[in-house]
């Protein structure tokens, strides 16, 4: 696939920019086609788009936007555009949601819409210290059956974030490409660990990275020292390992290199949910936009995880990934750099 | 006081190890009160020694050598030598391993010895996951009236670790000498803070830096955000606050700064006894090495404790602080900067 200079690039950003803008979807399309045959848009999501219902010691929502292939989609959308998106909604999801997402440099084309069916519901309470939170109703609807299909104009892709989903579906979206991404990166959770573990193995084996928990790298491996974890998991497949740690940072692992990267102290988690899945966003979103696949870019892009998820936690749901500034963003990264940063002059 | 340059300190150092290695405690100490003169002896420790009994997953100890001051002292003779030790022992604490203690460069002439009396015992059983332990015996013995007697070759130090005692110990010790230290550092831990929190709210008025672990932080301040948190304990005096999350690496706050530094992730915790005294230990023998009290030496200082701390960790007590090699630490701190290096080219 033919690679397009730098200078081209911002020349067709701001032609899609301004297409966005005008909500010319069908135009949007074609020029997408296009840029996606130069191999410059190239970033694949899918996961859960979904309502939610949370509760926190600070307040409480009604059902809200949400899902996995939200958050990844805002979050990598600022730094790759456009990000295309496979997912499922019922007829019940708000078109104002979708056009907010299109807004934002999401592609819809591939969001099935199941009109006579409901969304994903997930409603959750956290406790006083938000360490920790009860499900108060889970409701799959529409992501019980989910068949993803992907759009002709998607093929092609190079970077692929595979939302927290079925191991099952997981598997699907990779066989139906029909070029292997230059990079696929997988969450999972350790509900999949119990009841569906075959396929679990089985997509592992076909995944470059793997994004998940402290928690879910112990079940997986039933090690608890994670450094022990961390061999044992990339035995079963990923070249690559994250671990995230939540309010501790996360960890990358790669050959026998590590790298750790720390969230920033925060006066206050407002909302801890979708800081994963923001934070997979922002990973998959830089590497897309750099489109470089090594352990130096993959230390780089978990900074920028870190500082999109750390916007996520300040406000309620989405709300806080809306409408971010380059500066915000740079400000953030900045106090990264700022927090870890130490010269000790060894030989 | 005078500083001496660093040719005539090397030579003194040259001559202070080999009165050590010869046991000659009497010349030693006319030195020690020599060089504490030019003020380049100037390290105080503070804090309990005494008898452990552990079991981890990984096995069982009988009585060990352990104590807050123990694993302070030993980590900080890496770094600065002599360490001038106060602290309280029975009749029943071996000769041998005061002479260790020696051995490293450790000044014992202000530790007690109550022939008639026990010492200190704490025996504790951590869970398999290690994140947890439960105290099985404490026996405070020669601890419980402990008087701490500052030996007039000890006045004049500039670097002051008080480890974990009580409050009101911990504040004579300051009242005793007679010439404030450049730099207090202060351990202490939830124990007091429920049983003797108006001695503690006065000596946190009298140190600099506060050294305790996440619990106790949330503990002390009522806060559960850590950067809140912060501010509330400096308002009660300390200027540097670090706060230990164990595995997850320290904090330390300053002014409107932050520095953070990860721990770094082994195969194997097999003991984490003393990990913290001993972080405090590369802490505080980093800062008087160096003789430097700003922001950043803290920085570095802590990266010293991590690396101390790391050690300290994979074997049963103090076993595996004796003995350690220049390189072997040099080794362990280039892996934390290895650890935590990235660079962003941001703008």
């Amino acid at each position: 696939m033919r690679r397009v200079k730098s200078g081209a690039k911002i020349i067709l950003f701001t032609i899609l920019k301004y297409f966005f803008e005008k909500n010319e979807l069908a135009v949007l399309a074609d020029l997408a086609t296009f840029a996606a045959n130069l191999g410059i848009m190239s970033l694949l999501v899918i996961g859960s788009v979904a309502f939610d219902a949370i509760e926190t010691p600070f307040g409480k929502t009604d059902k809200i936007i949400g899902g996995a292939a939200t958050y990844i989609s805002m979050a990598s959308s600022y730094l790759c555009k456009p990000v295309n998106l496979v997912a499922v909604v019922g007829g019940d999801f708000p078109q104002e949601q979708i056009h907010q997402l299109n807004s934002m440099g999401v592609n819809s084309e591939g969001l099935q819409i199941k009109e006579d069916e409901k969304s994903f519901f997930w409603s959750g309470k956290y406790s006083n210290d938000m360490n920790s939170r009860d499900t108060l109703v889970t409701e799959l609807n529409v992501l019980g059956t989910f068949d993803p299909i992907i759009p002709q104009r998607y093929q092609g892709c190079e970077y692929l974030m595979l939302g927290n989903l079925s191991p099952d579906v997981q598997i699907k979206v990779i066989e139906r490409l029909e070029k292997r991404p230059k990079l696929i990166a997988m969450d999972t959770m350790n509900f999949w660990m119990d009841v569906a573990m075959d396929d679990l193995r089985k997509a592992l084996t076909m995944i470059d990275v793997l994004i998940i928990n402290d928690e879910e790298a112990r079940q997986l491996s039933g090690e608890y020292s994670l450094k022990k974890a961390s061999r044992i998991i990339r035995d079963m497949g990923p070249k690559y390992l994250i671990i995230k740690k939540g309010e501790h940072g996360a960890l990358l692992f790669h050959e026998d290199k590590v790298f750790f990267a720390p969230a920033l102290p925060l006066e206050e988690v407002f909302d801890p949910t979708g800081a994963g899945d923001t934070f997979a966003g922002g990973f998959i979103g830089y590497l897309a936009k750099l489109d470089q696949v090594d352990f130096e870019h993959m230390k780089r892009a978990i900074v920028y995880g870190s500082a999109m998820a750390s916007f996520c936690v300040e406000k309620f749901g989405t709300e806080r990934l809306v409408g971010l500034t380059n500066e915000e963003i740079n400000d953030r990264l900045k106090e990264f750099v700022v927090l870890s940063s130490v010269e000790l002059n060894l030989d």
